[in-house]
């Protein structure tokens, strides 16, 4: 490690000046959301299908919206943006924290994904005309957006693999192809996506793919169904199968510029990834405290469950696991204040890898102590394994994060002349360690 | 080991005897389950509710069970028994692996948990007049049944734990508490259930329990609802939730006699628990042709996924668990075989503790060779994974086998002057162990 | 699995015929090994050097060997032979399985490795010169032997990168090149090497390599010294570092023939691979029972050591596992005897591949319930650790083994029109699997 | 977590002020220490016998030690004392990471285990007198030290269990028992031991033992000779068995009061275990790098090995990891600045249970990626996984640290309102989480 023992990059407490925030941010959940949320969920008997909201529910969610808007709590999200607070990540990284602890929580203050990376997109790439169009309503929250890159045929963890074909006819983008796991497109309230489409073929790999905006309700788009996730559609947000046949939109709609589409999508990856990361361990901490009340709460064999066998050391595992876990998490938010996105990848890659893979572990634990009922809708915990499990693929599969990491690390090993000397001093055949 | 190297307990072969049963159930599966079974699943959109079944679902079932009782193919499970074929358990493992493959193939012939269980608890202790009024009609499959053991206010793991209680009033039980997970009582054909209750509380910690055949249309009865298991009702199998308020059954309901309960829990476990290791083996070695299939169908960075990073060994670990859980499954129906029920009981809970765990594992690393389609409706693999999970908890918590394997261990250490001979030669202080 | 259930290869139990000889060993190792070693370790003190015996050592050992003679306890190590008893693989296993819990006892009985091997090879493929000159004293115990295969610049496990080079010169083979890890050619009486060197170099990659008998004393030979394992040389057997510089043999001192190099390894890792394991096995067993003396013995905490936190669990799974590898170990070798060691090779690679890692674990696990005591002179643990780490590369990294496995497994998948049709059928995009 | 996020317990960069003395560090053990140590290594030949120094081997340390005092190096180890240069945890934290590199350095700047931590308990508690008798020298280096406090016959990971008894007779301290493991008691230069003793058995438990400086010369101490770790005595160090038989010395000689044993040992483990970790991330980062080597520079079956199989995920989780680690260490070493020893102490388990076992696994993969070389004399690999494998039960084995924390963290639960009543909430039997 040539990293400076006495970098920023190791400072990762809280700024002084994003402490209200955080402190108002946790007074609007508690007073407001946690409430709201009960009376939503009441609601869910009257919907009248799948995917749609039922009488009243809106209504709760824009309640809360302007609640959070007149308490100042609104679009900051976007790190040192123009718009909203200009936090840092650090920052945001300690609120998301909290943000993942009430379902409405995030949509209240209009920080929810995918619109956080969408408006995080159009900021930074789009055209005036395409901000007026879509990026003003979504920072007012008046319609959702949704994010269409995975693809059900191919491996989409690689870029090179997107088949759905944008290509130029008379001033149109022509699309045809299909998508699959396109979170948020279940909601009536969508309206704009933002397509990872190929329109390049020839340009080297990673110059070939394009992003366009697609309005949702452009002919062609045909919205096939929810995908599932162990069952479950998610709805209304859902998770979206979607076809494009002939779907025809302005050549202006393209961002940024044609083969643009693999640096947008670098992009909007690093601090959505973090967001994640930040929230599961919340989960991983409720997972945490259930697992400990069960354990204090039922008896068997004459002893509190908790004092059975291995419980106590795995509640240890857990909060070992967890407090690494943070820190490494906070050490990625301000890899990315500090250096950039960019130079910063590699440390969300590392958060990534490892964080829904350990919360998973540890919310399989916590249910091994519940028994049955662990499993069972009387607890949240097995609606938050599927979660976590999900998160590991979305974003890219641990797999791919762990090669960029891997191949990172060997790059810093080789190109660094004292690691590579100091290897082959210790182990030059024929030189002997003889025992401590 | 004092087992004798030579003892027939270590002959794993099928009996020439039963084979041919084995290729009649192979046969039927293939020649009338599966088409069946494509045409029940088409039938569920006309389902007038969860817990009911569409028209034409019940006469697809009794036609096969037609088919099966014509082809000899009824009411084999039971070991030894006089009705049935008096399958040895290791030739019902082998076939049970056969089971797993098909959803209506166990209940076509007749084979079905929970009624297996309960027809052999009522074949070895049941009365005259309760064989005639239960065991006939499930015998000839008119009805099923189910087993109401697991409550949800404690660890019934320990079954000193039961609180449901019955006492005697005028000749008749009076039974009060609450259980969960009744596997089987959302069935509408679902008609007697055998519940495990307390009668005794004043005798001997395993001597309080006794188990009560009750209708389930009894007046008190009420059938909650049914739990979920990572958010899914099974139905209309269902895992139902009832409750019992001052429910009503003749004295002569009781099983064996007052004060047996425990004793016969003991007796049905053993075989049970070994179907479903089989079982559950069946459902790895699929998961494993899926990773394969999965691995040789996609690329991703130029290579097939299958040649990608870890896989292949993946492939190789799950190829080595899937044998070494299969010889040892194998193994605990020999043990029954040879041994008994209670002495292989060891064995049994070698198997119920080792395989689920094993086999959630080979499940989740086939879900991430799949990417996202893993855990979508598109692969068995998360449905799949949900069961394996499940049985973690059915029939005694991993923990509770692994408790009794230890205490077994350590008892025949103790009673082994050569074991705890050698263990103190070797670990005398002062004795030294220098080096290789 | 297309295997037939009923095949003779499922049945694991000893021969009747190889009881006998089985009784015969314990009562050997129990009245004459056991106190033979302890007589022999005490004149440790009084080598003259690390690579010397003391004196009397070797009187001790010779006297052994005419016991076991004089009981007909001599070579039966060879499967299917005319010399020896001609024992089936999974007899020996059994056999094997005694061998381990004393370290003098495999050569007392002139069943020690690597003469093993070696003889086993020149039975089968040397010329009457060959087995007049070196096996006739081998299987008289006369003399000790060594196989000179590993090369320390390169990954030996690919045989291709064989590097040593024999060249043929006026009726004499010329030999340049280097080896470690040349088990046993410490030892004063080794009198011949088989060496693996590389013949044929615009050969087909697998029939470059030729194995040449090559006298320890020849000139050029030089004894570089010992590898260590984990700090410690193993003498006086010892893994030796070995130079060869011009060395020259005559031209029929080739094995089989020129080209036959890879072909003749093949043919002698079977067996010995599976006494490895049955031999690890026999060290887990031992592993499994300290650590419940140790429990037993200890107290902390106001317990048991056996009884706190996870060491109930530790001991059952310990169990398990060694049950489960046990079986497959008894698999391996059974389906040596039934298939051919060709055949045979991939479960000989499963039981390679899981056994000593598996064994590491559980041995590491006992440590940790000593405490300190564990790593110490006190014990015989950690030895017992280096051994079977050591196991993890001898005759194959795991790794190898892995791939093989996953190779066979993915052959057999692409084989298969069943598993193939299969496993297509449950993964066609747009058929859904909803729920349980 | 209630922890604050602003709070500077978050801030884990190294103070500007301590930089210069980790730049003269890394300056001190290139210059100096690597040099001298290559020459101190050569000399172990000429070692008249395991326990004593080869000539010239002590003036090579002298001399590194005169060079490292006129640097300023020396005795900065003693965090917010009034010697030495008064660093805190967190700087200290960087420079152990420095020391570890070298096996002199420490030494030559007079903070080398376990000389520090009795330097620290004699500073704290030591009377004027004992003070000017061995701190003074100690700190000059003039002599070595040891700490007296495992005992064989029990566990004494329970203080409680502490055997060796002191009884006061005519103003003297008479002490009997037995202790082993007491690490640096074989080096000529150690004169003075602090010995855990039990003064007052019929006190409260943790107020029963006393801790006692008895001079190694005292009669009746006996050193029976070094126990070994995996074989090896770590000569002239060494880890002594001790035997005190009737061993007086004055009353005087106990530290702080009778009755304090436990107190003190609290004192000083805290420190102690943050710099084993320190450099046990050092030996981590060493095995990654020897990993990378390895991989890059040998082939097979025709590609390097880190293109093999898991090889780059295993790199990537090794790095993972240590970052983690890295991240809790220097949070347990804040904790300790910002909070106190006692306080911190659960971070100090924290590090203590997570770093030794996961430095071990990673040091076993590098080992698997050499092959054989990576366990021979070769590699440092064996020694580095022989002295991590060690640290899990120096200062308490893993097990005690993990039931530390999860006691703390119980206890933490139980007394937070808002933990207990959010998991209340979350488990209340009847409610419903329907899914996501």
């Amino acid at each position: 490690m040539s990293e400076d023992p006495q970098s920023d990059l190791n400072n990762l407490a809280m700024s002084e000046a994003a402490r209200p925030l955080l402190d108002k941010v946790i007074k609007h959940i508690r007073d407001n959301c946690d409430p709201a949320y009960r009376e939503y969920e009441a609601l869910n008997a009257e919907k009248p299908s799948r995917f749609e909201y039922a009488p009243g529910q809106l209504e709760i969610i824009e309640d809360l919206k302007a609640k959070a808007r007149a308490a100042g709590l609104w679009n900051f999200f976007l790190p040192d943006a123009e718009t909203g607070e200009g936090l840092k990540n650090l920052d945001y990284a300690y609120i998301a924290f909290e943000l993942g602890k009430n379902p409405l929580a995030s949509q209240s203050m209009n920080c929810a994904a995918p619109d956080t990376g969408n408006m995080e997109v159009l900021e930074r790439v789009g055209t005036p005309e395409q901000k007026e169009q879509w990026l003003k309503p979504l920072l007012e929250g008046k319609i959702r957006s949704a994010f269409a890159m995975t693809e059900p045929d191919v491996a989409s963890s690689d870029a090179r693999n997107i088949g759905t074909r944008a290509v130029l006819e008379n001033g149109e983008w022509v699309i045809n192809g299909e998508k699959y796991y396109i979170s948020g497109a279940g909601d009536p309230r969508c309206k704009i996506m933002i397509v990872m489409v190929k329109t390049s073929p020839d340009a080297e790999p990673f110059r070939q793919q394009s992003q366009i905006l697609v309005p949702i309700d452009t002919p062609g788009v045909e919205i096939v169904g929810p995908m599932n996730v162990f069952g479950h559609d998610d709805a209304p947000h859902g998770h979206m199968q979607i076809r494009f046949r002939d779907v025809r939109v302005p050549e202006a709609n393209i961002l940024w510029a044609e083969g643009k589409g693999f640096e947008i999508s670098q992009l909007r990856l690093g601090p959505g990834r973090i967001h994640h990361c930040m929230r599961s361990i919340g989960a991983a901490e409720k997972a945490l405290d259930l697992m400990i009340h069960r354990g204090l709460t039922r008896e068997a064999f004459g002893k509190k469950i908790i004092d059975l066998g291995k419980n106590m050391e795995t509640i240890s595992r857990a909060r070992i696991e967890i407090d690494a876990m943070r820190l490494l998490v906070l050490k990625a938010a301000k890899a990315m204040d500090v250096l950039g996105n960019k130079e910063a990848r590699i440390w969300v890659s590392k958060a990534k890898a490892m964080v829904p893979e350990k919360c998973c572990k540890i919310i399989d634990d916590a249910m091994q102590v519940h028994g049955a009922t662990g499993i069972s809708q009387w607890s949240p915990l097995s609606q938050m394994y599927i979660k976590q499990r999900t998160l590991r693929f979305a974003d890219g599969p641990d797999e791919v994060h762990h090669h960029v990491i891997a191949r990172a690390e060997r790059q810093a090993f080789e190109a660094s002349n004292e690691r590579r000397n100091a290897a082959r001093a210790d182990t030059g055949t024929g030189q002997a360690f003889e025992g401590p």
